[in-house]
Order: structure tokens, then sequence, then C-alpha cells
């Protein structure tokens, strides 16, 4: 961690770190690097990593603070509901693409608990807020009252996310899958 | 590998050194576990381990084989379609929820080709006789015609998949995510 009044020197070291291991984990995987190679990586010496840093997953949770900004929306009441869920996974969608480690957090996320921690809370943070937006679109009649709103926000955030994950939205267009969730909570 | 004529004591030790690993990968995460300690836990020499299986991939590949059975249901043309695709997501549900290295699985599909290629395959398998169901009840207008159906059978696999992975299952009812999916596909 920068302590309190850090030197440009040390804000300098300390972005070369994350950006040095940002590049190497996306390049060739978060298992398969170390301290040392993200400190030769960076120009700096490996002790000076463990100056910054407490460990790898220090750094990662480090970098994802830095560069995964949720632009989480801000609901305005007298937008159509509709258009604050498209806007919602658009918003979505492109930060996730944004953030190019999203692949190494989830697999990461499966054996480190702070970094499961955090993608959890992540995403319940997300979903909250749709299902927030979901809820005042079905009081308004303009969602199905027949389903499970906490269920819905969670599939859609969970494709919403997959999509991305999974490479799946190169084959996929943007209306199709606003026509899909549209589908699933429009009433009859 | 066994070869074509095992003897009675090469099953078993085959057999033992599968269910060693299957234990040890779950209880300690496959990252932790090497041969030696998947030998040891089945009690057999470290160098019986590579006599039946090259690396650890090739032992999570075969007991994927031998434990993960996809039961694709049996499309039946008198069978109700929504019938079908219920029958398919609980078999779904079912078959995932049986496989215990399902984490397992997926966190080493992130960097393991071998393991990435089986699970991509599986899952295109499931997403293809899911798509294949719904085209039917579209053609008989049992499903709206404005979805795009391969995204919807990729999005219902995911939700799913998800829903097993992430322990979502157990705040959800099979009811509201039969509902939920309803509500996705049903004709106005």
């Amino acid at each position: 961690m920068l302590n309190d009044n850090p030197t440009n020197q040390q804000v300098l070291k300390h972005t070369a770190l994350m950006d040095a291991g940002k590049r190497l984990f996306i390049e060739h995987g978060y298992q398969k690097i170390n301290a040392k190679q993200i400190a030769a990586e960076a120009n700096v010496a490996t002790g000076t990593f463990y100056r910054y840093f407490e460990d790898k997953a220090s750094l990662l949770l480090a970098i994802w603070d830095r560069d995964f900004q949720h632009h989480l929306p801000h609901v305005n009441p007298s937008m159509p509901v509709w258009q604050t869920i498209q806007a919602t996974i658009q918003q979505e969608l492109d930060d996730l693409a944004e953030f190019g480690l999203l692949n190494v957090v989830t697999s990461v996320s499966l054996y480190n608990e702070a970094v499961a921690e955090k993608l959890a809370a992540e995403n319940a943070e997300s979903r909250l807020v749709l299902e927030r937006i979901l809820k005042t679109a079905q009081a308004t009649g303009q969602i199905r009252n027949d389903i499970n709103l906490r269920l819905a926000a969670w599939a859609i955030m969970t494709i919403v996310h997959e999509l991305v994950l999974q490479d799946e939205a190169q084959h996929t267009q943007v209306t199709d899958l606003e026509n899909l969730i549209s589908a699933m909570l429009s009433p009859r």
C-alpha cells in the first residue's frame, strides 16, 4: 500500500507494478506469474513489490479497485423504466468489457477468499440496483407480476456477465439480448 | 489409461486413484493437490499414478467421463413441449448437482485447454438439444416468435449452470426458475 504522503517516485513504482501485473496476468494467466516476474516487468526490485503489496492477490485487488469502475446508473424517475433497464445492461456490458481481468478474477475467486468476497460483493451490488429498478417498474405495471424479481435480477446479471466471460458476446446482438430480457419481464 | 485386458488389481488401482483424486480436488482444490498426494491417498506408489494417467489433468478428465453422465432427455413428440423443457432443466440441475467437481472443472478450464474444450463441448451439446426442443415448440406455436432461440437456449443453460456454481440454487425454488423461463418463452 502507498503511505499517506507518497513521493512521485513511489506513485510511479506503485502504478508500474499494477500495470505490469495486469499485462502479465492477462497474457500468461494469474497462476503462472509470480512477484519476481511482475517486479522485473515493472523495472523494480522484487523487494519493492513487497513494500507496496502483501502478495499477488493484493496486487490483483488493487488493480481491480483502480480499473473496474462500476458505473451504476442513476435511476431517473422521469425515464421509462425499460430504458433504465436497457441502460443498466449496456453499462454493465461496457464496464465488463473494459475490465480485461474479468477471466482472471473469476478464476482466482474459486480459491482466493478475498477475491471471491469482492466479486460476490460487486455482483450483489449490481443485482440490488437492478432489483430496485425492476420493483419500481413492477409497481407501475411495466413488469409482469408473476415472476420472482430477485431471481430475475440475478438471472439478467448472470447472463450479461457470462456473455462477456464465455466470449458469447461476439455472436450476440445487443438487441437480441434486450428482446430476450424484455420477453422475460413484459406483462402479458 | 487402462490397457485392453486389465487385471482386477489394475482396475482396483485405477478406480482408487480416481476416487482419491476426486476427494482431494473437492476438499483442497485442484491447484493444491499433486500426483504424489493422490497416489498416497489411494495407497499406491507415485509411479503407479503415472502408469495410469499422463498427468493431473488426465485424471480429472477420466473422473469426469466416469462420473458426469449427461442424461439428455428423450424428446417425446406426444409430450407437451413445455414439459420437455422443464424435464430438460430439471435433468441438467440434477446432473450438475451430482457431479461434485463442477467448481474444479470450471476453474481448471480457465487455463487447461483439454478441460476447457471438454467443458465447451458438453455445454454446446446441452444447448443444441435445448435449441432443437425450442425450435419444435416454436413451430407449433408454443413459443413466441420474436426471440433468438440460439440465445434463449444459451441463456437458459447458463442460468441453470450458474445457479449450481454460485450456490444460488439454495435460495431458489425450481418453480420460480420455471416461471421465469416460461415468462421468457411463452407467446403473448
